[in-house]
């Protein structure tokens, strides 16, 4: 997989993601960024090694947009790591496609859109199939966790009933802005408030439940995406903060899909402050019975950033289109 | 993944994973058997579902011939259970790729041969190449268990340093045959002997670190197989079998892979009698750590039956050569 010259990369979204990979890839051997795409006034026209405090300057300057960066570097793929929305990223596809630049993103969405969004999903092939580049959508959550992972232990199984996947995070052990976005701390009202606004959710479960239900051959008839809060029982602290009980110590949002009437794939994903026993599990029911059982989890940013990366060699020399996780080789860390 | 008509299989091969392979696909949809063929004086000639115990008879007789089964039939893939031995199913090999027919095969050396086998290996892919079909070595181990699995979770690393893989089993759950095979109840004098003509030894786990090795970057400068008895320390009973102390309970085969000095791969494979804690286990040293463990392991005839049958899908449609599971689209159950 090691490539005889340096692959080229543009790094299109500087949130914390898109910084984190940027990091990540001047770690690495075999790859390099030539350039970097952020409109956001904060970001456009400032120095990419400040902004993300690498070690070395690189002299790359965060250019504000793609047709700028395009002209004048030929990079082998552009990783985007902008929207969680596939609506969102389509005019930012159509620009990179223009110049036969594969593509790896996070967008949630975009991981397995063909039965969410088939319209959408349908149009970003066409436009991918035309400019013969390939598209992939990936992450640890969609892309990785609670699909990829249950589809290739599945491949073991002569009969496959049930699948579960949990993953059970203690969020005391994360950043900040992740317990915030995950509502530690608000009373039931104000997690109800942001519950209705949208804000409180992670977007991928259903995209999840239809790669599993694609690949195994289940034709769903309805799909379930339910969040509700973690309600702490008795006061948690954490640093300064006192969470009282009956407030929202974390969300819980679980995936339901069913078939044949049978509820086949059951998601669970929760993030809460004082997990007593964080792990990624993924249980298939079927012919054999298998429990996967990853303790302490997979941490999600190392993973998105280190996967999206580790996706490029697999989509190189693909005939162009919309991918998924479920159709390419397989993606493995390579050096 | 499911099929508009059923997919035609052609079973090469009647010994116990070739058996339970029959039956597997009688039990599934979209697929049948249309001709088995194993040249075995007590088998060629039998009705296929007396010798195999099916409950219902499909009127199919096993024939002594590859050529005799192709000529009658227009089977979409063969299934291929006969040797261990690289070398030996060459001629097999290119009996079925004169029909253009896919392979899937048990063979162990066949899971990874471009490092062990070179030659061979090049020869067998020039094989498919000529006649336009896809030729794929899987099982369990190798496979899946301690080469495609830990190449799956190194996907979301960003360093992968050392690889560790356990597959420890407790031999009183198995057939009998499997606890002679791996030498239970033997004296250390009768387990040395067996060591030293090779009828212990367990094939595939030089081939799975080739897998792992190529597929990340690594260069193996050196790679050992080391066979050990696993030793009765106070007397243990299977039945009306007592193994006195000093006696063999099973068998340790250990893998290990160097790159730059370093031993980067550790393959453990432990069946013996009274295993306190069979599991399999991963663990990754890296960005992130990973550890990775199913309880009680993974029914090793089950998983490799299963993953021969489902890996027909994922070899469908590709261009012709020697393929591995490092390099074609994720094996999933599917119906």
């Amino acid at each position: 997989m090691s490539s005889q010259r340096q692959i080229k990369i543009i790094q299109i979204g500087l949130g914390p993601i898109g910084q984190k990979i940027t990091k990540y890839i001047v770690e690495r051997k075999g790859i390099e960024i030539v350039a970097v795409v952020d409109p956001a006034v904060d970001k456009a026209g400032k120095n990419l090694s400040e902004l993300c405090s690498l070690d070395k300057d690189l002299g790359i300057k965060v250019l504000p947009d793609i047709g700028l960066a395009m002209q004048d570097n030929k990079p082998d793929v552009a990783l985007l790591t902008t929207f969680s929305s596939l609506e969102k990223i389509i005019p930012q596809v159509e620009e990179i496609a223009k110049y036969g630049v594969n593509i790896v993103s996070t967008c949630e969405e975009l991981s397995f859109p063909w039965d969410t969004q088939p319209e959408l999903a349908k149009k970003l092939d066409e436009i991918a199939k035309a400019n013969n580049i390939s598209l992939l959508g990936t992450g640890v959550n969609p892309g990785f966790l609670m699909d990829f992972l249950p589809i290739v232990l599945s491949g073991v199984c002569q009969q496959v009933k049930q699948m579960r996947v949990s993953r059970i995070q203690d969020a005391i052990t994360r950043r900040i802005p992740f317990q915030k976005k995950i509502g530690v701390g608000l009373t039931l009202e104000e997690f109800e408030e942001k519950r209705r606004t949208g804000t409180l959710r992670h977007v991928g479960l259903t995209e999840s439940m239809h790669m599993i239900a694609r690949k195994i051959g289940w034709r769903l008839e309805k799909t379930e995406d339910i969040l509700t809060p973690v309600v702490a029982e008795s006061e948690v602290s954490i640093g300064d903060m006192r969470i009282k009980p009956g407030m929202a110590l974390g969300v819980q949002q679980t995936g339901k899909g069913y078939f044949n009437g049978e509820e086949v794939i059951t998601l669970i994903f929760r993030a809460s402050a004082g997990e007593k026993n964080p792990a990624d599990t993924i249980e298939i029911k079927g012919i054999p019975d298998i429990t996967c059982r990853i303790p302490g989890g997979i941490n999600g940013d190392i993973a998105t950033c280190a996967i999206t990366i580790n996706a490029i060699s697999s989509i190189t020399g693909l005939s162009g289109g919309l991918k998924t996780m479920a159709d390419i080789p397989v993606v493995s860390f390579w050096q």
